[in-house]
């Protein structure tokens, strides 16, 4: 029996689209939530997605319709594609004219901040994609849902995109909740952000791509460094809270690191300092990949920001004493150069892969808004661009699987043994 | 009932795997070529695709196996990428240190030749995946499969990977049939490269996703040339014989385009020209992109390359005549300003991302062959690594679906109607 | 006995200037042609140019104040980072805020075309640099002087900043001299644009090392092609019509390539197929470089552009061909790989150098102009910005010495005896 | 009266030089220190230093010279050029094929560390340009003159090429003095390597464009930073001990920093304080370039490094610590986001532009060298290659003038009052 991830609506949807008919897409049409087939499928087939993609029919009256964007949370490559398309998909193809760029994440949403939105119009926003950031700005935490719902009724504002991470989506949906509560006609439309990757039910989330080709170099600089001394450690810490992607992938793309650590795999200090003496008596220097996550039980987390994250202890300078610290003791003393990209990497703009996946999440995220969709974010899985219910890409997270597929890749690249 | 693509074996597996057991593939595991439900379904969702991976018992004995690598047809990115790895983990993972690196394409398989074989060993290809080319060398074209078996045969070699496109999957194939007439136990394991990435059930082909990304700058440039003097018009011509997936990328990456042209969607001047007017009108300047096989019947196709392709006419240098043409004809005299990128874009190092493919790629080639399969390429289907049946691979292409997501992305992304 | 280069200029400066004090440049100051001394001295060594900065006092009123620029000629990295510099700099430190953008070169001052100017402010420009192509847009070719003269009237415009070639600072000469004639108080400054620096008395001209940058890699890509296959030849062409500075500093740039040809040394098809033959014998694949200018006698220069520059035949286009049929003819077959990067390097958008040094000659520019100079350009000469007659620029040009340091850099680096 | 900077010689050049004539360099021929005239002239215009160059007649006999080359301090891009310049040069212009790469700097030429040489010739040098780093690796401080001076002796070194700082040049110097007090006929050749470009009398050094060029990435990140956040700061801490010549590009090149901090230009906590309260309420955002060396008042310098280096506070955390407890304490939170990209850029390959410069660089050294010329480096002056004696080059630094030409363009471009 098939197990369909239902979708909120608003209600029938009374309009014919503007659309070119050949691209609708069908309502029954779904995408399993697992391809694979024998010992190996890990959950039950019979899941299925809705596959997102123009209706033949809208809820929305498109020269009535206002709609608003917001970002929030820390920058992500990306930003700026998403908007862009947002309003040129809104505005050409729907005839969608009264768009709002909302300031500062969710303060822009709370009338007391006062910041003033910005009207997006094909011309405001022809070239910011070629810049990293958001034209729009963003801030950390949650505010309070009543009156961000207060801020939408006030503001007649009918489609509300979110453009942010779990936290994020977590207050999307509270916010939808609240609209439903209160019988209102509000879209709340989530594009997931998350340089991470780690995100439920989407194989690949914007800024992920950008985020690992953005490590090569910093990643080939520690292997410059490293060699570059005798006994010489070139030590990069990459963006990673729960989940390990990103060092992952840029481990692989590089080739040249000899020790990846990440959260999905423990490991201890005393495996790493064993390790590190072997490679230096083989190879006189090490690139060691760490993601800033792992080791936290080492680094010493502690405290939350506002986003309701766990503050994290910096195991890159940890490592770093740790090994300078321990090499010193036994009288062979290294060079550690430490390199922390990470405001270089997520301030960047997209790859050109990642502006494609951009354009298209934006479209899918305006064609399931017009159909009148809501508590959903839009995913990207099996090929095909879906949509999730936030609850369930809230759910859980993406993590490696120590197992797997990517993990044996690393193994198989690196050679460690960790 | 559930169609599996078989692939063909050497024999039955004598021998335990070297490899860590936690990362062995059940045999039993598949991919299914559909993972979409309901009418936008295109073929029977229940054929499946053996899914790649180590296997817990392999054919060959590592200590006295040899194996050789040839790289054909035209440059790629990601080529000394996947040299390198199938050379590391034949070498670290498998105790496999007999590797023969063959030079310029399958004329490197026949002796009269006489090109000397390069020995393949982690320090000669140590940093080669930060180069563009490969270390092999290439040609383009079949050669006398016969000989071919007999230099294989002369050389004691075990393992055969091919590296190319169609033609060369092709040939191939045939090798590993008359391998297979004469008994012989000699494994030939295809890793298709086509930077058009249209080759059959493989979502992606190495080197593509690079090819999106060297396109920006030369559209980019288009861009800048056309705004640079009035009525200017940037004309780019990309990669992309039977398929313009490059080209249709490109032109999401940028949403710099006004007009693409692709092989699948045929077009005439006349429709060109006609863009060409109302645009320069309203904006004074455009940017088209066109891939190298689209307006083949303008463009006067004729003859066939070495590998057996149709020589196209220069669709680029046709139009950029006929447009210049025409506006002088009606007194609105254009610049057109004609790029072709092409070998520039093929000649570069592979992106991370491709990188990383390549790596994986590679890894999963060499899985299968030590396991003793054969007559069969490596795809990446619904994001996993699968065993393809050569036959299949190269018995269609995959193309822009003109009623399908993606080209309805290209007409929101440019607002063309053509 | 000392001869100075000398200014024109409109008048005495009646104005004290707001700049800070500390930075005002002495009148009397002035650099020496030529620093050199005993017998490779190539000038009287007691010929000096005056040296640029901001004067005491100044001849323009700011608040009364009205300045256009336009952009002449060819896309060179840089424009729009003049555009940028020469508005910031008149608007914040001189308190000019009446400033035109011209569009599309001298057209712009001729009122029968109708181009409307740009209104350009901090705003307008904020982000420009970050481009390549001008805002302005350009055209090619001299307009008429007295209508030129006729619009500068009409339109108040007090200062003319003038950004192009030869022939641009040909018209730029002509305009200056008109205005003298008519007894007006017009400054006419120019900012010598050419990629090819070339320019006489300039040691540098921006773009160029743009150019150099952006040549390295299609020349690597050349490099890749060339070993890509057996007796593989990679022909890169760049720019470089009467000097061949960008293709020997990409060249020296890049260490690959083996035969470098410019307009200033003469060859014959003979001595390029004679070094081809042994290059091959020895090493199957080699990499040449082509100026534009080179070899004019054989690639059958004809007739002239809008702008007056001779029409080039393509030289690479004749090598290739050339090439191939003698490689054909004496049965060694090789594949010619020709590159031709010239849109795409010249409408990138500034190197961070010549980003510092577009900043520093539009600094001077203004400099020059709100102290009532006129008829000359900005040069750079001998570590320092100085003021050069604009009849002096354009009676010579800059070309590489046979015998000089830089030719036998390129000698070194390549081992050609050419 | 002119007054020439001598240089030291070994003895008489016996030897008639292997090179072609047309490019040997006249012994009188000279560059003037100052090309001044006027008030501006800053030193005695009559000094000269002596041009670099390939003479006639040579001291060493090239098939019966030993060379040795090692590379000190901190890595700096373009070392790989230069080691590779050196030997291509060596070997194929002088015909000097016994060339020995020293590991680990100054260490190398201490028996009892044990390092074993590099063989360098023109196959293991082919591709090292294209990497960052140094491929003979390098060590910080100095090591005992007569030690080295006994294992030049030892191991017959005829010509040993130092590369590396002020301190390593001062080392260079005592080599050459006990050298000479030995009656050894043993050249040390200089190339002086400072990423900060502080040496006296050469304009430039290698890296330091390539680390202009690598600081705009930083720069635009935290832009984007600073701007994404509403009250955010945008903190860049850059290369400069002594002098901020990187810093002070690296504004230029960007335009988008608003408050630079070097170490010629004093400054308060308070003025800074001051100045970000009047940008935030005028504009909500800001960005700042700090040299490492600037504010070493506040931010603690301490102690010295094996190279004698003072060890600098973090002037960068001192100021986001700084910064963002003042403005806490006024209820006004700031966001500071602090990029040190220092390892990421002096561990880059060289720009175009340096490669250039290390071949010319390495060219005249090893011309230099083959002369019998000794206690001096290579530097670059008015536009020539020059030698300046080893005891003028570490005599003082190259500083920014606070009241010169680079100055007033860091205040016309970020409008700063400090």
């Amino acid at each position: 029996m098939i197990n369909r991830l239902e979708i909120q609506t608003l209600g029938p949807c009374g309009i014919d689209s503007p659309l070119d008919s050949r691209f609708f897409r069908d309502e029954s049409t779904g995408v399993l939530v697992d391809a694979t087939v024998g010992s190996d499928a890990r959950t039950d087939p019979r899941e299925i997605l809705e596959q997102a993609g123009p209706r033949s029919r809208i809820f929305f009256e498109p020269a009535r319709t206002r709609a608003a964007i917001v970002t929030c949370g820390g920058l992500c490559p990306g930003l700026n594609d998403v908007i862009r398309a947002v309003t040129t998909v809104l505005w050409y193809r729907y005839g969608v004219t009264d768009i709002r760029g909302l300031r500062y994440g969710y303060q822009g949403l709370v009338s007391s901040y006062n910041h003033q939105p910005l009207a997006l119009t094909p011309e405001t926003v022809e070239d910011i994609h070629k810049s990293g950031g958001t034209i729009l700005g963003s801030s950390r935490g949650p505010q309070d849902t009543c009156e961000i719902v207060d801020f939408l009724v006030r503001n007649e504002i009918d489609i509300l995109f979110t453009i942010g991470g779990d936290g994020t989506q977590r207050g999307s949906r509270d916010i939808a909740e609240e609209v439903r509560k209160r019988g209102l006609s509000i879209s709340v439309i989530g594009i997931p952000k998350t340089i991470d990757n780690d995100i439920a039910l989407t194989t690949r989330t914007f800024g992920f791509e950008t985020a690992v080709a953005m490590s090569r170099d910093p990643i080939n600089g520690a292997h410059n460094e490293a060699k570059g001394v005798n006994n010489g450690i070139g030590l990069v810490k990459l963006m990673g809270r729960q989940s390990g992607f990103v060092a992952a992938y840029a481990t692989l793309a590089s080739s040249d690191v000899n020790l990846l650590l990440v959260p999905e795999v423990p490991f201890t200090l005393e495996s790493v300092l064993k390790f590190l003496e072997k490679r230096l008596k083989r190879k006189s220097h090490a690139v060691i990949v760490v993601a800033e996550g792992a080791g936290q039980d080492l680094a010493g987390a502690s405290g939350q920001d506002a986003s309701g994250n766990t503050l994290f202890g910096d195991i890159g300078l940890f490592l770093k004493n740790a090994i300078e610290e321990h090499f010193r003791q036994i009288s062979e003393p290294v060079s550690v150069k430490y390199i922390d990209p990470s405001y270089i990497i997520r301030s960047a703009p997209a790859s050109a892969d990642d502006s494609v996946f951009c354009f298209q999440l934006a479209e899918n995220a305006v064609h399931a808004a017009m159909s009148g969709r809501t508590e959903m974010v839009i995913g990207f899985w099996n090929g095909h661009f879906v949509h999730v219910p936030v609850s369930e890409a809230v759910a859980s997270r993406k993590k490696i699987d120590p197992a797997g597929a990517l993990w044996q890749s690393v193994l198989d690249n690196t050679g460690q043994e960790l």
